[in-house]
């Protein structure tokens, strides 16, 4: 296939494998994020893994858990075990609202569809509104596997930086004015607003209007990326944005982070027209997704005290953001600056000046501490000097043991 | 974007609503299938649905299923409630390299990927290796939701004609050679080549060579989708056409049919390369597969006497089969006539010269039984004096009682 002049960055080049000319054009953008390469190493024996953002399951009830999914197909399970409808099953649909209403958003079932993750709401999202060379604006660094999904859906990736308080609305206003005067406007707005991946940054109450207000002036849609909302460490959830304009947002949701990811169950809630696309989709995507899982978390948030259990979660989650805190200020060389999330998983890292993120990971794997260089969340090599540290799944003394190897690492720059 | 000449009848057609401009070209090449819409009448009460391709998992031993999902909980609960692997557990999947074996494929794990179902491995795959505009060939019949992918890929499907013993190699290569000179050559050919969907037919022992021989000397890729090749009522499965020609064959498989459609499991067998980036598409499409479903599978097949079970199922789809068939000649009109499959999940019925099945079936609804028109299974409007009839959910009497209605309202066709 011929590529207009303006795709030419996008062009995938031919490799040197017989099957790289039977991959399609998409398959030829597909490639290996340093993030997924880093995890077989993280997961040596002896290293401290500061690079998955994977949450705590162990604090899980694991009996519980065990009894729910058992109670689900003695009960239920001629409907657990067949293949149910493309939209998710209506009852954990109308849980979903509740969930979502604790942000502020008033949804209707119907609006709601349950997808494999919210990684999966992304690429369906992706494919149903992202032609080849539209343009994305992203906040920079963004979501490593968000880049990854634009990238086989052959967008463009525009990124802009935030501050203490994320995206600045003038900035954002700027670039949609520069993309739209280049003629290649901004098509949507990827934003992960509360407890950023991987910065951990929480757009700022008095900001959140405004960024719709520039969304709707310039026409682009926003893609709402929020797993880690309920997160939250100091008793305030956010507002979600999707509270305040529901027909201009597409919200993701996730319960791998509030519950556990091996069900994979999240989802997507729009407005209706796409939902009822998105449902096409999804139906040629995978049929239909597994009814045992999804009767499994409309069990577990009918039946157990989640809200309370999310408090216990919120609590071990602060006390290794603590750990980890506490571990920067004790170790860090100087010239070493981070963010302070009140929610979430993650520390965003600036290193000293002239040390390079990607040339540290070998030493500091080599020293049993492992993390993820900052170029992974950029699509253009940017991101050097950062690193982001995940406080979520290590215990706040391994917490505390691997900010230490990585500072003596940092110590011993050559 | 705009779309070289070749490409004009691919192209969406902008219907009323003002989404529509948003939507990707793809997206707008999603329309919904008959099947889909008519499931939700099929579900009416006081009907027998002969429509749905569902399994019959009220044979599982429920207590058994229950006991294997609890126990990889309270076992092995921090593994099933986590993120894996975008390619799998790779327990299952040596496990599926076994079963791949009853069918004379020998497989390595390091070829397979596990999949939301077969289909995830279809639309992954068609992903991979399709671009807009380019020529699919298939059975005429064929899949329905298999058309569905490829029109989201915007592929060209053209479908081939079957006799009694499936697929002619004859007339398949004088298609390649016809698409070949038109200049735009086949690049797929997608077959179900054992107990197909929805003809219930198997292709001839005899011809599995000469299909593999004529699509290697057009330089063809074959995906071969088996999702019903171990439910032979026979005793004899069919060699896989993988089994002799793993450099060619991308190989899809499912427990949807054998277990249970609500794990969600299925699989892609493929060539190496083709497997690694299959893996980096499921990466970006869903992070990774249920870990719980996966290893609830894994556990089903180590623990439990599987094959016996099967034997079990065999015997009882084969008894429905039986039921429609005697149903078939008991009341039937003169013109009819119908497949007979030795295994699967469906009849192939052609009516009497004149009738439109598709105006036969609101009638049929009204006479509380439903069926699929043909025309669900073509691309091109054809097959309107074909409908497929399942046999596999409702049970030999209510098979015989549909049936029975279906064949009173063709007698009074108008």
């Amino acid at each position: 296939m011929r590529f207009p002049a303006e795709l030419q960055e996008l062009q995938p080049q031919p490799g040197p494998s017989p099957w790289d000319a039977r991959f399609s054009d998409s398959a030829r953008c597909m490639v290996p994020s340093e993030v997924r390469s880093l995890f077989s190493a993280a997961a040596s024996p002896g290293i401290v893994s500061l690079a998955g953002g994977m949450p705590d399951v162990g604090a899980l009830p694991m009996d519980t858990m065990a009894s729910i999914l058992a109670d689900v197909v003695r009960e239920n399970g001629t409907t657990a075990l067949q293949y149910g409808t493309a939209q998710g099953d209506p009852g954990l649909r109308r849980r979903i609202c509740e969930v979502m209403a604790l942000e502020g958003i008033t949804a209707r079932p119907d609006d709601v569809m349950v997808t494999v993750g919210s990684q999966q709401a992304l690429d369906l999202v992706a494919r149903v509104l992202l032609d080849p060379g539209d343009t994305v604006v992203a906040e920079g660094p963004t979501y490593v596997t968000a880049l990854g999904t634009f990238a086989a859906a052959r967008a463009r990736v525009v990124q802009i930086g935030m501050d203490r308080a994320g995206t600045v609305p003038e900035e954002l206003a700027a670039e949609f004015a520069r993309l739209a005067a280049e003629g290649r406007p901004a098509k949507l707005f990827y934003t992960v607003p509360t407890f950023q991946n991987p910065t951990g940054i929480r757009l700022a109450a008095g900001r959140r209007q405004q960024i719709l207000d520039v969304c709707r002036a310039a026409d682009v849609l926003v893609v709402e990326d929020n797993p880690y909302g309920l997160l939250h460490y100091d008793g305030t959830p956010s507002r979600a944005l999707c509270a305040d304009a529901p027909d201009r947002v597409v919200y993701l949701g996730s319960f791998s982070k509030t519950l556990a990811p091996g069900l994979r169950v999240g989802w997507v809630h729009a407005p209706t027209e796409l939902t009822r696309k998105l449902v096409l989709a999804a139906e040629s995507a995978m049929l239909s997704h597994s009814a045992l899982t999804q009767l499994t978390v409309d069990r577990y948030l009918r039946t157990e005290p989640w809200q309370e259990r999310l408090g216990t979660f919120r609590t071990r989650y602060r006390d290794r953001r603590d750990a980890m805190l506490r571990a920067l200020t004790a170790y860090m060389p100087a010239g070493t600056s981070w963010t302070i999330p009140d929610g979430g998983f993650f520390i965003w890292v600036t290193l000293p000046d002239g040390t390079d993120s990607r040339e540290l990971l070998p030493r500091a794997l080599a020293a049993g501490v492992a993390f993820v260089p900052g170029t992974a969340f950029h699509a253009d090599g940017r991101g050097a000097r950062h690193a982001r540290l995940s406080f979520s799944y290590p215990s706040p003394a391994d917490v505390d043991e691997g900010i230490r190897r990585l500072a003596s690492v940092l110590g011993e720059q050559p």
